[in-house]
C-alpha cells in the first residue's frame, strides 16, 4: 500500500528525530491520521487501542526503581540517537546503569518500523478469538498491509495457544495478561512482533524465542535423566 | 538431631506469636543461638548467610508498588494469624487487593518449617560448585539434619545445571541471580525448597515444578507441531 505520508503537525520536543506522517492510503478524503486502523476499536476498546500504539512507539516502562531507570517509555526512534545528541534533550546516558543503557538502546527502531508494527499488532488483535469484527474498510486497509485476516485464529507466539481477546481485559496490579512479545527482543519489526500470554512472554526473557525453545528442552531432557519429575 | 530449644530473648513485636528458639544441639556449651550453622558463611560471606535467614523466615519482598503491597518482608509466621488477629498487630489485611492476600498467605510457614529450611538451604549451599568449604562442627551439623554433604553438586532445582555459589554475588539492579526457590511455590518446607536461577524461578512462576514442565513440554510438542521453530 502506498500512504499518503504527508507530515503531521505534533509539538513533541522530539519531532526534529522523526517526521510523523500520515498512514492513510495515498489519495485518501477527509483528514491525514496516523492510525487510521485503530479507528473501530479506540472506540470500542480504547485500552487495546492505546497499547498498540504504545507498544510499538515506546519502550518499555521501567519496572525498576525510578532513581536509576533512566527515561520511562520514551518513543523507540529517540533511542537511536547517540548519546551526545540527547544530551542536548536532557537524556544523559553516561549517567545510567550499563544494563539501563543497553536495554533502552535495544528498544530502539525506526519511526517507520515503529508504523509497521502497529499495524502488524491491530492485525493480529483481530484474529484473536472473541476479538470484535473490524469494519471493512479497516479489514482491507489491514490486509492490504499484512496479509489475509484469518479471523479467531489468532495463537500466542510462545506457546501457541489460543490467545483470546478477552485477556486484554483482564490485568494484574496494573500488568495486562497479553505482552508485546519479540521473537527476537533486540529487533522490533513487523516480522519479529506478536502477542503472547504474560507468563509466556516473562518465561522467555531475554532470549530469543528460538533459545527460549532450545532451553526449555535442556530443561526437559534434564529433567527427564535425572529422574526428578514425578 | 535433638535441639538445645531454649527460648531466645527477642525484642519482636510478633514474639508472642512464635517462640524463637536456640537450635544448637541438645547439652552444647556456649551460647545459645538460632542459626549455628550459618557462623562460617556469616563471617565470608555476611550476604549469603542474611538471604538464607531473609528467604527462610521472611515472606518476599513485594515488587509492586508500595501502596497495595502490604507488609514487605514479614515474618512468615505471623501470615498464618486470622485477619482479626493481624488487625491487633496493626495489619489490616482487608486493605489489601485480594492477589497480594493471597500472595502473603501462600508464604505463611511455621517457626519451625522456617528453621528447617534455613538449615536445608545452607546445607544445599554448601554443596555449591566453588562453595567455600564448611567447617567440621557445621558440617556435622548439617549433615546430621539434612543428610551427607556431597560438595559441588548442587543443581539448580529447575533447569538442572550446576549452580555456581560465585552467582550469589551476581546481582542485577538488586536482583540476587540465585533466588530460593519452591518445587510447590504454596508450601515452604525443607522437602519442597531448593536453589535455583533466577531466570529459572521467573519462568516456573506461580506453577508447581511438575506443573512447569508439563507446561513446557505442551510449548514445545506445539511448536514442533505448528513448525515454528526454526
Amino acid at each position: 500500500m502506498q500512504f499518503c505520508g504527508n507530515p503531521l503537525d505534533t509539538r513533541s520536543k522530539y519531532a526534529a528525530i522523526a517526521q510523523r506522517r500520515c498512514q492513510r492510503e495515498q489519495g485518501h478524503t477527509g483528514p491525514c491520521g496516523e492510525f487510521p486502523y485503530l479507528r473501530d476499536l479506540e472506540s470500542s476498546h480504547p485500552a487495546v487501542a492505546a497499547k498498540i500504539k504504545r507498544d510499538s512507539t515506546m519502550t518499555t516502562g521501567a519496572s525498576w526503581s525510578s532513581k536509576d531507570a533512566g527515561p520511562n517509555r520514551i518513543l523507540r526512534w529517540v533511542m537511536l540517537l547517540s548519546d551526545d545528541e540527547l544530551l542536548a534533550y536532557g537524556i544523559d546516558m553516561m549517567k545510567l546503569k550499563p544494563q539501563v543503557v543497553a536495554k533502552l538502546r535495544d528498544k530502539a527502531a525506526t519511526y517507520d518500523e515503529c508504523m509497521a508494527v502497529a499495524r502488524q499488532l491491530t492485525w493480529a488483535t483481530y484474529q484473536m478469538p472473541n476479538a470484535p469484527t473490524p469494519s471493512s474498510d479497516v479489514r482491507v486497509y489491514l490486509e492490504e498491509c499484512c496479509g489475509p485476516l484469518t479471523l479467531g485464529k489468532a495463537c500466542c507466539s510462545v506457546c501457541r495457544l489460543p490467545l483470546s481477546f478477552d485477556l486484554f481485559a483482564e490485568a494484574r496490579r496494573g500488568k495486562a495478561a497479553i505482552e508485546t512479545s519479540h521473537m527476537d527482543p533486540r529487533k522490533h519489526d513487523p516480522a519479529n512482533v506478536a502477542f503472547a500470554h504474560r507468563e509466556c512472554n516473562i518465561a522467555q526473557g531475554p532470549m530469543t524465542l528460538n533459545q527460549f525453545y532450545d532451553w526449555i528442552q535442556g530443561i526437559l531432557e534434564r529433567a527427564e535423566r535425572i529422574g526428578g519429575r514425578s
